[in-house]
């Protein structure tokens, strides 16, 4: 059997989960890790199972073993290690979000589309058996023409501050998630964004320009709303729920919790709590998602999210900060021409 | 529209639940109550609706406008009551067990087969919805030939001490809901009993003879194996659950919840506790027993439930007992010829 | 036992509901019925229990024996009852909309509080046991600071156009029950009103100018968010669920379902539908919010939902009207000086 | 970090499972596996990550860089591949169940404890986290003294004949894992069993002296009740449901679902099947019981489940089969006493 041979740029917490995953699939194999330092990563699996190790990235491009590169790395570094991979004809699994400016994150798929790679965004959310089923359900007409999305998605605590500054914001942070996952169980593009947000949970976040408390609506083209709320602190942990309804039913996907055990007492009936981060909740995706990278790799076949993905969701996040910001509904066309003009000046 | 005039014989606990139904159905009127002492009746509804409050309850057989006597007196009178109302050509509701003795419960059931008058036993559950749909699904075929019934029967509290002593056992005064039950799902005879029981609940209820705990297992004509569990006292409320397991599938039938409510924190889910007692749980079901036990008389109709489903009940209960004092499984044949035989000796 | 007795205008759906269960209820009479016809209550329990029947109102108003009057009448007619019976010193029961005006609500409310009579308005929502445990939890403290409260109500159908165009829009005749349910589970008032609706259930709902489909938020006075998502048509019957996220946690409450029943066949695992509309749904709420106005009048005691809740909720929708015309975030105080200008000219 | 060095004999079904997780952990290496034949494994994992294979299994007990061995043959073979093992100082984990004969699999773990070896008996189901947290809560005393234990353990569909045949008949090779369930969660030991059983499902296994449908009650030393309630095919997929009940509430664990996925329509709401057969159903208790294992070797700690429990469920299921022929409830130290006067002789 052929396998894909990685090279893995950003050993981060999300890094290294990718590099796990890669190192047990058989259809992979994770021949080199770059990373600003390596100190970190002494004594692990990593170090353990990786060929190469180094801090400087370019030895993965200029690589010929090398046939697919994996960018976890922050997110102002993406656009320029997309080119770079692009430009020496390696496939890209790239995390979301692309970059932090939709101008920029066009430039870097154009330069993806002429190389002709392979191009996937990281919305594992997509790969979760949970929301692929709705999505499937939706797709084979099960609740007939979708009328009402609903996307609840609340982490169980708001990240670091520093986190938070460097973020690019809630919407374009954690949000992202959620404006993919509209559009995925909708199959229809957004055209207009109204948000109402506000600072609940910390006021440090507001007190750096962020929200932590959010109502998004947005308008489809197929006619459709969707309605998504976010909180970046719920206290029983993560919180990932959605439902589509439409004019036939309505199909949803409820939290996986611990365990199903169910207690009962003079006093009352307890469950287990949700699973308490992505880690746990997406656990499952995160193989299927590489997984499939590679797959789609060996047999040449379409990816199930790609960078054109990753560009919407973009929009969508500035839009909600604009609709935050002025307090009124903002059509997506609009942002897309702003940032465009923006971007030539 | 024509009313069934009614007599209730008996305003205990039960009593006072069937008057109440019957003076707000539009179906019956409820003419005479008659208990050995009215005195805790004063200022009840009863009082303000009924004309003729008597300790004699010949004044109920003898009254031409009575069509229908409800007997909830002491199971110790029921025979004797049912053998006069059945002579006075009056229809019959009465509570269960018909009582502890199964030829003279087979006596009283001769004389009303002969009067021809209508006679229903008090067996509620047959008129909860959530068993009634189980019946219909299994009566529908919906999960082919039943393999294994299992009903798990608990209540939230032992009766007193007085009381158990007076009931006949566990199994004749609760498992014989139960018993029922299982005829009823099934829709087949039960050929054999076996019983293991246990007093952990009270030891004071072993020391007047009788248990607690058990769990019994059911032959069944239709090839079928049928398991009750029983406890005097379940902490959590009163716990009333079904399950038909058949060739093609299962149904079951959960608890009723005091609100659908959920609530979340960072300790634990938790859900409101069952309905706590027969009263709560099966208040609908008492109200639609009345008004079918009307109907059924002012139509013609055959009754939901009758005088042999009582008799076989009651047998079961026999056998149960049997089967807890000398540990084996018992044939419900031979009890059946065990107790005419003792009965003509 | 002192009784109310109440004379109700109005025998229509909810006017004959309400007298069914003011006429089964131990702490009412209903001594008198007026409509502007009586034909349609021949052979019926109001026909056999109601000494009057009158076309007349004004023979309410000025009996005696009256204590409090229902008004079920049509909306545009309940401002002129209000003050006639407020002026005759009647106690009183409003179904909502109180007026499509919320001027015209405010008048007759300042008649009813110069009268000193109760008023309690139609809200029946608030006497579920399901949102009463809700309410309860979030004002004990459980889950901490409000922080999203999310309404999902949607009809099994659309009601039929000539209701439709009578029933002074979506927002007025069935949101108005969601903006008051935000009102009571938040226990906070609401100060801005955002809107994105649709026609997407029945395109001649479109034609007469209203909507069936549609996500509203709201900004709350204790900093909140609350979201409504409303349909005019669910397939799978009558939707009826809230959730209340705060500091500490979440509580919601689900549908009732028609039974517990489960069934597991070899395709599929199948639950029984929610009941299938608000009679179903709402059976006991009705009976408990007549129970608790004839309470409240016998033991004076104040209101679970008053006049004040009901002009809030009216100037709610009449906000939610304006922001879906101008597509635009709406402030209610400014719609409470807009409408007060509008009639003084 | 060291690893535990593995010899694995019989690569079936379950050794192949087994060989696998081995292969994926990091605290095993798998050294040799040994089959009667090896051609099935051309081309597989197996083949790849292994150094030995062979068809002698006494390569794997002489070698001296193998720690431990992993007995997946058939039944009949183990005892004699325990005591090679035990001899030459390997730690041993064998699959259930140890032997058809109590006294063969008592002189087995008799040269196992004197060699001083670690003994671990497949028993997969006290890993799976579901039963565990059960097994927890009882054991931290959330539910008091246990009274009723109940264990419903259904296959998706009947083995087929020939294995039926071969199999020990349906105590021994799959209701023993219900009695080590009903063990493990009550913390106590059975002293008697009653069977009552059936051949429902499949008419040929009643040909070849088999039951496939089967209510089995325990009575247990600490005075609780415990019931299985098995069968050989479950049309909706595999079902493994618990609960134990005590003096203060109950606990118990419901199946998995495919996905949380719910589907309303007009005609019902439907939910995913249970997870259809045991290597979904388990799958990381699997992972979790070869873990724990070559964990236990590594730090030297006690095993969550050792050769005794293995012998003590053995017992039950020939107590079971006896019950069932005998009709009637059979202590379990007569059947110790009779098998080993039986062997005796």
């Amino acid at each position: 059997m052929k396998t894909v041979n990685i090279g893995l740029i950003g050993a981060g917490r999300i890094g290294q989960l990718h590099a796990s995953n890669i190192i047990s699939s058989p259809y992979m194999e994770l021949k080199a890790v770059s990373d600003v330092q390596l100190d970190h990563l002494k004594g692990t699996e990593i170090e353990r199972s990786v060929e190469i190790m180094t801090t400087n990235p370019d030895e993965l491009f200029s690589n010929r073993d090398i046939d697919a590169i994996f960018i976890c790395s922050s997110t102002d570094t993406h656009a320029a290690f997309i080119k770079a991979a692009a430009l020496a004809g390696k496939h890209i699994f790239c995390e979301k979000p692309i970059s932090f400016h939709v101008t920029e994150t066009k430039g870097a798929l154009n330069i993806v589309n002429e190389a002709g790679v392979k191009f996937q965004v990281g919305f594992n959310r997509r790969y979760d058996k949970h929301f692929r089923r709705v999505q499937e359900c939706v797709q084979a007409g099960a609740i007939g023409a979708p009328h009402i999305i609903r996307v609840s998605s609340r982490d169980p605590e708001a990240p670091p501050l520093s986190y938070v500054e460097r973020s690019g914001g809630m919407f374009m942070d954690m949000t992202i998630h959620d404006f993919d996952m509209v559009r995925y169980l909708s199959g229809s593009e957004v055209t207009e964004v109204s948000v109402k947000a506000a600072n609940l949970v910390d006021s440090r976040i507001g007190e750096v320009g962020d929200v932590d408390t959010a109502i998004i609506t947005l308008m489809l083209e197929n006619g459709a709303i969707a309605v998504i709320d976010n909180s970046r602190q719920a206290a029983y942990g993560y919180d990932q729920r959605v439902e589509v309804f439409g004019s036939l039913g309505s199909v949803s996907a409820d939290n996986e919790r611990k365990t199903n055990v169910q207690i009962s007492t003079k006093d009352t009936v307890t469950l287990d709590l949700p699973k308490h981060f992505f880690l746990d909740r997406y656990e499952q995706a995160y193989k299927d998602e590489v997984a499939e990278f590679a797959t789609a790799i060996l047999e040449d076949q379409p990816l199930r999210c790609t960078g054109e993905d990753g560009y919407k969701a973009e929009l969508l996040a500035l839009a909600a900060k604009q609709s935050w910001l002025e307090n009124r509904p903002v059509a997506v066309k609009d942002v897309e021409v702003l940032e465009e003009h923006a971007k030539s000046e």
